[in-house]
């Protein structure tokens, strides 16, 4: 049946999110969400809202997010770009910098919505193979020739790692293209990217309240770049690509440093009182500087535990893809959650 | 210097959105919003929110809202789409349907964003000249041919008035395209097209709560279309496009079909009498379906009086472009802030 899309469009299968489902009981680490609530000032940003305001149009670039995030960054807000989530922004990313036809490059195994922006711009995905331990081979920059844009993840997902910043630093010297380096899993890490969007003209940082601010019902990403590539992204973007409600909220939640510090650290915590946990089960876990662990079980195939799991309400994700299909990804819980995981886990992978 | 922007972004200027100035005491009349505040349910769904439940990602198709839109247009929930905003639907419409270098059509003079959105694709815009009375021409779809997509807004912007609706039938059935019909305005018109979205597998109506709904600072927007059709434009939407309160918000709003009815009554209202005394003043009152008014003034230049009224706290649109730079389009406010509108005009217009 004609339904008028464009070939090209009819052609792929689209992105698919993680599972959102609606069982009762069921300890959720398969998205990357935060188990903890966002901070307290976000309910007192609700309550102080004036609904009535909402007849008008939001400010368009999201200015007071802008702001907010120029205080607690250091970057001035000229170099603050707003979207209406992380993807926005790599929506965004895409369509301004890579025409039909022309290669985006990326690493792989990385977040697997970057072929299918390609895809539906019509650009050619140029995936780049990390090495063994899942780093970045010596001559990506290479690989990446004739990319008009090259997205890597740092920390990268679902393998958890970040690749050495000296070597992301080196990256953007040699890339003659926009290094983009979506930062959504940052707040966990133990560096991050942001000094090389000064000193590189071609970098892009980007961020999102999704995960480290736990926010991610809310929508908001933010992008940081020089004023001359945020001139040319402003275009692309709709004109109001933020609400009103969703600015306030942000704004309460990034002034809020202390709730961010306790909370990340209390995630970074358990991280490594789990990753040591399933060690001890025989498991192979890669080092982690993100918000979930990346675990090859000891015995049982992923595949196989994934499911198990699953029917004992303990949802994780597992991809179906070449090179990381014998693992599992768990994101971290609450320590009362990872307990439930690693008793369910000790039984299962026999 | 090298933005790194692909060439066709960075010839095109973007799309301008209506001034959002800060002035105090400023009667704004410039950007169709309403003078109304949205439904007091609005604030009940803010007081209800669970904020702690932010940390989970929103449901990604927006399903209670499409449940809300479902029963209160009788249209089954399977073809309704939500966005963020009707700009979001607009972008989806054109990545969907329209290729780089193929053809998308749409009337002049209409929503300026639509030539933006063709150059933003890379698509060939194709604008179609309205008759002498701003209607849809004998030949529209023989010109449309070639078109892969066909956006009409019903009612027109900035001019007002509602191509008939048995000549938007005939269209739908002559066109081997999708006819988007955007109804942003529908709500303050006499019919609207909703019924043709199941006669006809190539239509697709939109609408938005920015307007009648006075809720521009929320970002929704619904498309009402066949199954398949919304199949394809799902690829292109991003994964969780409208947040979590947005869409709470939306569901009190959508229920609230009294309080619509008495602000859009009320508007309507005012419409006519405003009109009435525009034209009392010798001016040139196009009849309006929507919740404004596209005026040539009696005497004094457009361009001239927009700035005069402007000085005063008055804040209209001009556009200075072909067919329409000798009007200015008059968003409907309160009754009291037409009578200052009234009294300056009839000061000015000599």
């Amino acid at each position: 049946m004609n339904n008028y899309a464009r070939a090209d469009i009819q052609r792929i299968a689209g992105y698919t999110p993680g599972e959102q489902p609606t069982m009762p009981r069921l300890i959720k680490l398969n998205t990357n969400e935060n188990p903890y609530p966002p901070s307290p000032a976000v309910a007192a940003a609700l309550a102080g809202l004036d609904w009535k305001a909402l007849r008008r149009y939001p400010e368009p670039s999201g200015r007071i997010v802008r702001q907010a995030a120029s205080l607690l960054y250091g970057i001035p807000e000229s170099r603050v770009f707003c979207g209406n989530g992380s993807d926005d922004l790599l929506t965004i990313a895409v369509r301004t910098f890579v025409g039909a036809g022309e290669a985006f490059a990326f690493p792989e195994p990385s977040y697997s919505l970057y072929p299918v922006l390609a895809a539906l711009q019509g650009a050619q995905p140029k995936p780049i193979q990390l090495t063994e331990d899942f780093n970045l081979p010596d001559d990506f920059a290479q690989q990446c020739a004739g990319a008009r844009l090259v997205i890597i993840a740092r920390p990268n997902a679902p393998t958890g790692n970040a690749f050495p910043k000296e070597r992301v630093r080196q990256l953007a010297s040699e890339l003659d293209a926009i290094l983009w380096i979506d930062e959504a899993y940052a707040d966990f890490a133990e560096d991050n990217c942001l000094d090389m969007v000064d000193q590189f003209p071609n970098v892009v940082v980007s961020r999102t309240l999704s995960k480290s601010y736990s926010l991610a019902g809310l929508r908001l990403g933010l992008a940081f770049a020089r004023e001359e590539v945020i001139f040319e992204m402003n275009k692309l973007k709709d004109s109001y690509n933020v609400d009103a409600i969703a600015q306030a909220v942000a704004v309460a939640a990034l002034r809020d440093s202390r709730h961010l510090q306790i909370t990340t650290n209390r995630i970074r915590h358990t991280r490594e009182d789990t990753a040591a946990a399933l060690k001890r089960l025989g498991c192979d876990v890669l080092p982690s500087q993100a918000n979930f662990l990346f675990v090859r079980p000891a015995k049982a195939p992923a595949a196989q535990l994934f499911a198990q799991l699953r029917e004992r309400g303990l949802l994780v994700r597992y991809f179906a893809l070449p090179r990381v299909d014998d693992r599992v990804r768990i994101t971290i819980g609450t320590d009362a959650e990872m307990q439930e995981l690693l008793a369910a886990w000790h039984e299962l992978d026999q």
